[in-house]
């Protein structure tokens, strides 16, 4: 088959990619967007955030491969062919990584460890008293194959996790984890919550979820952990939110624009860890056996796994 | 039977432990070391600390219940008395949140959330390569009740631990995690280490081995988490070590004078995180049950849990 590989790589990333992807599927023929080829000709695109149109006069494209987990950007793009199916990237690595700053950022929070970061700039040697995990409720939005892995690692530390997600769904809920779904099922987890972290998918339903009522639901000096998408977040309504002392810390790896702005207050708030979206990223090395999977199956008019819902957009 | 709470505490503190310490143990005679009592009567002495010459003059003291894990402090003092038996605190929140100490801080220096954070002051959006946890291997220095628990915690994880220590005793070690000891084992796992952590006990066997030989036998760019003594630690070959970049970060709770000086170089070096010693404190709502387990044995002239080998020094 022939393969398209397109998206915004810097030129190392894309090397690393197309030897990557060639070495395991021998037997196909991968271009890159920015060398010449056939448009007629191409199956599969394997894309990463691919600049507008680059989707558009494939007329035999069967599939559509995404390197990320996230795909609400694709939609973005109005020539997005409207009837080749999508799928997401599920990465091991990717997974593992994801959970592991999402650990990271809730024993952050729990531990006090900003506070001791703010603490040496100063050289003040204070200690804070010192909770048990169980002793900070967890609330996390979403539980997909990301939301699952990083409630099992917070469950297996003594975190008491509540995932909340829009739809009712049935998963396989790791132990100590309380499942809810539903908008009315909301309010309820957020008024008992210690640390907020969020997984979303970003969809028409879940943009601007964190607004000034979110906010609002949380028990004065609550934590968020914004690991999914900048626009679930009503940004103005977060800094209200941290100004009023309503939210006590926000650990923010996505953002409505990025880079961020070095000009952006976010960056010098004492309130807030800044990540430059580095929650998880997918790996090279274990996604490529995910996309030569795929291209396999398809081949082969096997199922294609972890396809995308356009109804739901994830 | 008469109990003496004695140690460096503050009065809150006092309150909260003789509170707890009399509500647990109605039976028993709760005296502190800033009130009139008989020194004649003291069976048991609970010590958190204690000042010098407090536990002499006790001619009838059965037992020195430490609120500490780490007993070292005490050998320090002269005039201990030689025949009593000493048992260290063992609370499982203080091992819990030990773990939770070493997991943040293996996770910080792995995903390299201390680079992150150096970037934030600058407004610096620049992402890091990202290593999966098994590509950084983990040695940790001691495998007693708090080592056992980082090792689980980390294995968990994906790390792949090597546990060093000196003597070889049997210790239920958790699946994934390779115990190795005695004093040549401990070079060749240095050898191929990315982060130390350690968790060793205080011994005149185990004071200064963190030297300018042992920073020296570690790869370049190694990192070290010490949770256990200052003394474990000479300060100037650590300091050295990260100067040449031999060392690539120290995470340090714990200090050869402590609280810091003010004045340390230690507070403002980019690539030390300092910790108020705060890794693990003693939970008194748990410890309680401790000390009343093992008063209520000593009574019952049943065995004392966790008691000390004073020629081990542990």
């Amino acid at each position: 088959m022939n393969l398209l590989l397109t998206g915004r790589f810097g030129d190392a990333e894309r090397d690393q990619w197309r030897a990557l992807l060639t070495q395991a599927m021998p037997k196909h023929h991968l271009v890159t967007s920015g060398e010449l080829f056939d448009r007629m000709r191409i199956e599969v695109a394997i894309v990463a955030n691919p600049a507008p149109h680059s989707l558009d006069g494939l007329p035999r494209l069967r599939l559509i491969q995404s390197l990320w987990a996230g795909v609400d950007r694709l939609f973005d793009d109005p020539t997005l062919p409207p009837d080749v199916p999508i799928a997401r990237m599920v990465d091991p690595a990717l997974t593992a990584a994801m959970s592991e700053t999402a650990l990271w950022a809730v024993l952050s929070l729990h531990r006090g460890f900003f506070v001791y970061q703010r603490q040496q700039r100063n050289a003040v040697w204070r200690q804070l008293p010192q909770r048990r995990a169980d002793e900070l409720p967890v609330t996390l939005l979403g539980l997909g194959t990301l939301g699952l892995a990083c409630a099992r690692a917070l469950a297996q530390q003594g975190y008491r996790v509540t995932a909340w997600t829009r739809d009712g769904s049935p998963r396989d809920v790791p132990a100590g984890v309380v499942h809810v779904h539903g908008d009315d099922a909301l309010w309820p987890c957020l008024n008992g919550t210690a640390i907020v972290v969020n997984l979303l998918p970003l969809t028409p339903a879940t943009r601007g979820l964190l607004d000034a009522r979110f906010f609002g639901a949380l028990p004065r000096g609550a934590a968020l952990v914004n690991l999914a998408r900048g626009a679930h977040v009503v940004e103005a309504d977060l800094r209200a939110a941290l100004g009023s002392g309503r939210l006590g810390h926000a650990v923010l790896d996505v953002f409505d624009s990025e880079p961020l702005d070095p000009k952006h207050p976010f960056w010098r708030h004492p309130k807030v860890t800044v990540l430059p979206h580095v929650a998880a990223l997918t790996d090279p090395r274990s996604a490529t056996a995910v996309v030569a999977s795929n291209v396999r199956a398809l081949a082969e008019g096997q199922p294609i796994a972890h396809l995308v819902d356009r109804t739901r957009g994830y």
